[in-house]
Formats: structure tokens, C-alpha cells, sequence
């Protein structure tokens, strides 16, 4: 496999934008992401690209990435679709990564797009459903909120864990979305405030959830060779990995952990040879708190007990030992599903190369970052780690 | 990039399965898929799994790949939903090729599946129209029946080709279908029969479109050295090229010819340093007539001007000097647009392994294959070339 690095990266400010269309916000993204590629990048060289969304909102299109790549100018571009939920783009960055590993492609494209503001609310919701098992767990009327929702109390039944500790990952989030001039929620709050937030599915609040946001992103890989002609900074994609898993949570063994997640991780980590300790910052999939609390132990950064305890502590927070979702995470800078997965490596590199912009969320110094997105309540995961230049 | 091979294929009969699950179906064709691996093959072994499908009918899940994955025991693999309107299952070819290519997987897992018996039939119309640009042509009261007869009137215009040529391509597909134990429609009907069938969309009459199809297919691809040690007939994969296109056709300089199909053929002719007079067959994407006839110039099998006489001269038919559609293509066989595109390499391989099993459909001593397989209206095309083992 050939050495591959990341040489650009766009997205739009996440956020409601219902008086936008798909292809415009698909095609900011990728304008922004040929223009970070220092002296530009012509649409026309790219050799493949990945287009992730779940859907469409009320459009639900066929034939989506012909029609995103047409908004960008890089039409004739062999280019498809990738579904994986809330995943999406998380598996079209992975493919783009094989495409370029493969030498098929010198340079690819990996992108996501969400439009979410097209369904009136309830609506939305209902959408959203579709990437649970819709035959045993929508139908019988349960959602999203529900299902992390028994997570989150299984969690707090087996662990000990507490409702303060789970909320804390909301309070962080919302914290460092502030700083982020991208992030959809840039308000921060109090851990009372957050916890006199309205119930939405006990244990969760308010407080424990993303909301419903518009946006996307792309991000621009090559071979290490090429890269090192376009950039002094390129940002190498050192492991990828990717599992499945049942997608009712009633087939799975625990509801305390995501298999799927922990097969994503082992394998990027064994690829990059480096273990968890060796992260210096990760994105993760805070759709939920719980979320977070449960990539904690799947990526190895502590045990499931003291997954609670880590965000209590500060361990994960912007100026702890071991910052996790610098951006805002999901609930802080918001979550268009598509376009999440490619998001989290927009933050990622800009935080490798020292480009954070605002100074208070530049984290000193990274040398590998790693993203972590999954789709449904687990049913798709991908992870990957990228390293900064030496 | 590794050399790769396909060392097993699987398929449902196509057809209409009101009765039948999505889970059902796909399982089926992956159980088909393992055990055509001689010694058969554990679910478990696949590294990477890609599952083509435009939609789901009226389900439209969202998470799609880990559900369908879950029904063929390889729960766990990662794997997406691959969409590309009716070239879902060749990107999703393409992607399981590139996978095992890089050297990431060592058996990558391509299929395709869709029900389109679920929706009322006036809603299958209406569903299948997002495929094309939905802002400009559907929206604006066109389908694809319009579209592709725009297309066929513009090449008798131009080119003098005449609908009796154009409507030989549904006499033959259908007559290549009655031998096909998978295919959906097989009754031989003769020229005048089908030249008397009701009107369509003019040029076509029903003769010239193919229908509603249930189906799911799978492919089973690896590494050349691994394939020698499965099986004896390894069928390589020597060629592969994708390519899209503005999705409306307005958007376009010709209405006879599909861009996205010639950038995708030169690509695989050229990575397997061929070129159309080293094609012994064909199977290519006729969702009506006129895209065979078209497929005949874009894959350049001969000029344009000739496209409408190859059909009726014979040349293109199951004895003829370059069979295409020996399977029945998508008007014989039928066209369950997720799962066509590995519909068409199981046919290819099935062929170039010399095991058509009905003596009467098997073309003699087949060197390499190709396969042409459309998204919408040429939006997305992928080409495949295959190749017999020595």
C-alpha cells in the first residue's frame, strides 16, 4: 500500500441554513477545500471521489454524487455515494484512503453533506430512525434517543456512573464549540444549568443531545510523494479501520460497548503501529453523551469504569492531558450527519498543522490525532489516525 | 497495484418477490457467492464488503450495509451502502476491486440488491425518476422513458437509425432470456410482435423497456495469489474505469452518446491494454433499447452511424461475431437496479468459465468480458473488463 496524506480540507460553518440548496453548500465545501491546497488545486485533477450522506432530507435523490460533483466543477470524476448513517463520510474518507493506497488514484476526494433543515421537525426525527433496525426497533417505537438512552442507563447500572459525569461531556463540548467559529452551538453552560435542562429520554436531557444541523465538508488525499510536491505540511493517514454490527442493540451482547468500534480501532491502531496512549487528540461521536463515554473505553483510553470519571476530571477537556472533541464534538459544533465524518478530519488537520486559528483551541503540538464516527447506536464505525508533519 | 480476481458469484433468480424480504434476498445470493468458491468460503473471511442498491422501495433504511450484511452472517466486516443510481453494484465492483488492489483486504465482498415490488407500480415510476436531475427533468414532467426516447429520436435523426434497428435490441435480449433460468422474461417474442406492442414514450413501445425486478447478487473477489489457491478458474479483473456526467441531459453536447461511458471504457481498456476488437462478449446496460445502441459506440465496438445496424445484422446476437446481452441484459434478465451491476459480472464470469449450463447459452471459449453498467441517464458508468483464467 502506498503512503497517503491529506492536502486539503473544507467545510462550510455547520448550522440551519434552510434558504441554502444541497449543491450550494456542497460546493462551498469543496471550493474551500481546493483552496487550502497551498497554490490551489484545479477540480479536474482529482481521480476519484466519495460523496457520504444519509440522505437527503425530503429530496431523497438518486444518483447523488454526479449531482454534488456537477456543483463543483469536477464533473466526469468517477464519483459515488457512501451510506453508512451517521458514518457516511467517515467510510468515503476510508475509501478515498484505498483508492489512493491502491495507486488507482493520485489524488481523491472524500466529502459529506447533510441538509437536515428540509423536514419539518418531527419529520426529522422520524428520518433519522431509518438508521436504527426500522423492523425491531422503530416499529416498535423507540429512536435514537431511546437506544442511547438504555445505554447510558445499562452504563450507569454496571459502572456506577453518574448522571452529572455523563451531562459533563455536554458541558465540555458546548465549551469548546465557543471558540470554534464553524460550530453551530457556541453557547457554554454550567453542569446546572445542563442538568436542569428538559428531559428528553431519561437519564438524557437537553444537554445530552446534538440537534438538527445543515453542512458540509471534503477533505483532499494523495500519495506521500505527490503530497510532499503540494505542501510542507501534509498530514498522513496512518491507520484506518472499520468494523459492522448488528444494528438492534438487542443482538449485541452488551449495551455498555460498541464492537464494531473496538474492530475499527485495533485495526487502524495495528496498521499505524501505535497504541492509545500515544493519541494525542481525538474527534469522537458524541451524538449522544454517552457516546462519548463509550469511545473512551472502544478506543482504549481507559477502562469502561473509568470511562465517567475521565470527563469529570478534566482528563479529556481543551487543556487536559488528553483533549477530546476540541471542535465541539457532535452536541458543540453539531452533527450533519453526512458531513460529520470528514468534519472531524477538517479538525483534525487543522489542528496536526497548528491551524487552529483562534489561539485558546490550538492544542500544543499534536502529533496524532485520531477520528472516531459511528453510524446508528454502532451498527458502522470507522476510525482513522492521522499524523502530523515532522 | 495487486492483480485481483473474482473466485466466486452468486445471484437470486430475478423476478418479482412481493413475499420475499430485502434480508432474504441478499442472503440468498451471498450464500450462492460462498459456496460457488470451491470448498466453499466462511462469510467470516471477507476483509471489506460494499452493497450497491439505489433505495430500498418503500423502506428507505438508512444504515443499509450493516443490515443486509447481518442476514449473510458477516456481521462485523466493515462494509457500506454504495449508491450510484443503476450503477450502485459497479461502483460497488469497482470499490471491492480497489480494496483488495491497495492490498488492505485480502477478500472484498461486492453486491447488490433491490425490491422494487415493494412501492404501487405508478410509485416505482415516480421513485425511479430521482435518479435523474430532479430539479430540471422530473420536476419539469419528464422520466426516463422520455429521456431515453429523446435519446432514440435524436439518433434517428441524426444517424438514419430506424425504430425497427432500435426495437431489434429487445428481440434479441428477450430471445437471450428464454435459455436464462435467472431471467424474468422468458418469452421470445418476433419483430412485428414487438413493434405492435402498446406505446411508451415514441420511439418505444413496451418491447423496448425493461420492467420491475427483485433481485440481489454477490461477488467475491481476492488477491491473484490467494485465487490460485481457492480455485482453478480465476476470472481477473483486467480492466476497470468509471466516470460521471451532468446528470440532466440538457447539460450535455450530444444526446447520442454517454461521456461518462467513454471516459470509463478508454480507462479499463487502457489498464488492460486492450481494445473493443479483444471483447468476445458484452453485457451492457439496455434499461431500453437504445442504450444498447448506444453502448456499441461508447464502448467502441463501432462507429455511431453503424450502432443501429450491428443489432440488425446479427452481430451483437448470441452466435453472432461479438454477443452482447447473452444473459438477456436488463430487458430479458431484468434490471433490480441496485443488484445489475454484479448481476452482469456474475454472467461474465459464469461465461468466461465456461459454466452457462445451459449448452445453447454458453459462447465458445470466451477470452475476456466486458461490462457496461449506466446510472440514470449516464450520470455514473462503470466498465469492467474480466478475464478467463489460462
Amino acid at each position: 500500500m502506498r503512503r497517503v496524506a491529506v492536502i486539503g480540507v473544507g467545510q462550510t460553518s455547520y448550522g440551519l441554513s434552510p434558504e441554502r440548496t444541497l449543491k450550494s453548500l456542497f460546493a462551498e465545501a469543496a471550493r474551500a477545500a481546493f483552496a487550502d491546497v497551498p497554490g490551489g488545486l484545479d477540480p479536474g485533477a482529482v481521480d476519484e471521489a466519495y460523496i457520504g450522506s444519509l440522505s437527503t432530507g425530503g429530496s431523497q435523490l438518486g444518483n447523488f454524487a454526479p449531482l454534488m460533483l456537477e456543483s463543483a466543477g469536477m464533473t466526469g470524476v468517477s464519483g459515488r455515494h457512501v451510506e453508512s448513517a451517521c458514518a457516511s463520510s467517515g467510510f468515503a474518507f476510508r475509501d478515498a484512503y484505498l483508492a489512493v493506497a491502491s495507486g488507482a488514484a493520485r489524488i481523491a476526494a472524500a466529502g459529506g453533506i447533510e441538509k437536515m433543515s428540509d423536514l419539518p421537525r418531527e419529520r426529522t426525527r422520524s428520518w433519522l430512525g431509518v438508521s436504527g433496525d426500522v423492523e425491531w426497533e422503530r416499529l416498535a417505537g423507540t429512536n435514537f434517543p431511546g437506544i442511547y438512552a438504555m445505554m447510558a442507563r445499562r452504563h450507569m447500572h454496571e459502572h456506577g456512573t453518574t448522571k452529572a459525569q455523563i451531562t459533563a461531556v455536554g458541558v465540555k463540548n458546548r465549551a469548546n464549540a465557543v471558540a470554534n467559529p464553524t460550530a453551530q452551538v457556541r453557547k457554554a453552560i454550567t453542569l446546572d444549568q445542563a442538568l436542569a435542562m428538559p428531559m428528553l429520554a431519561d437519564p438524557f436531557c437537553l444537554a445530552d443531545a446534538c440537534g438538527i444541523t445543515d453542512g458540509a465538508s471534503m477533505v483532499l488525499l494523495c500519495d506521500w510523494e505527490t503530497a510532499r510536491a503540494f505542501t510542507d505540511t501534509p498530514v498522513e493517514v496512518v491507520g484506518s479501520g472499520a468494523g459492522t454490527d448488528f444494528v438492534a442493540i438487542h443482538d449485541r451482547p452488551s449495551l455498555t460497548r460498541l464492537p464494531a468500534a473496538r474492530k475499527a480501532a485495533c485495526q487502524a491502531y495495528a496498521q499505524a503501529g501505535l497504541g492509545p496512549a500515544d493519541i494525542d487528540l481525538a474527534e469522537v461521536h458524541d451524538c449522544f453523551t454517552i457516546g462519548e463515554i463509550l469511545a473512551y473505553a472502544d478506543l482504549g483510553f481507559c477502562d469502561e469504569a473509568e470511562a465517567g470519571r475521565l470527563v469529570a476530571d478534566g482528563v479529556t477537556a481543551r487543556d487536559g492531558p488528553r483533549p477530546v472533541n476540541v471542535s465541539g464534538g457532535l452536541i458543540g459544533k453539531g452533527h450533519p450527519i453526512g458531513a460529520t465524518g470528514t468534519g472531524q478530519i477538517y479538525e483534525l488537520v487543522h489542528q496536526l498543522r497548528g491551524t487552529a486559528r483562534e489561539p485558546s483551541r490550538q492544542i500544543a503540538a499534536p502529533r496524532y490525532g485520531l477520528a472516531h464516527n459511528v453510524g446508528g447506536s454502532g451498527g458502522s464505525v470507522a476510525v482513522h489516525i492521522l499524523k502530523a508533519a515532522d
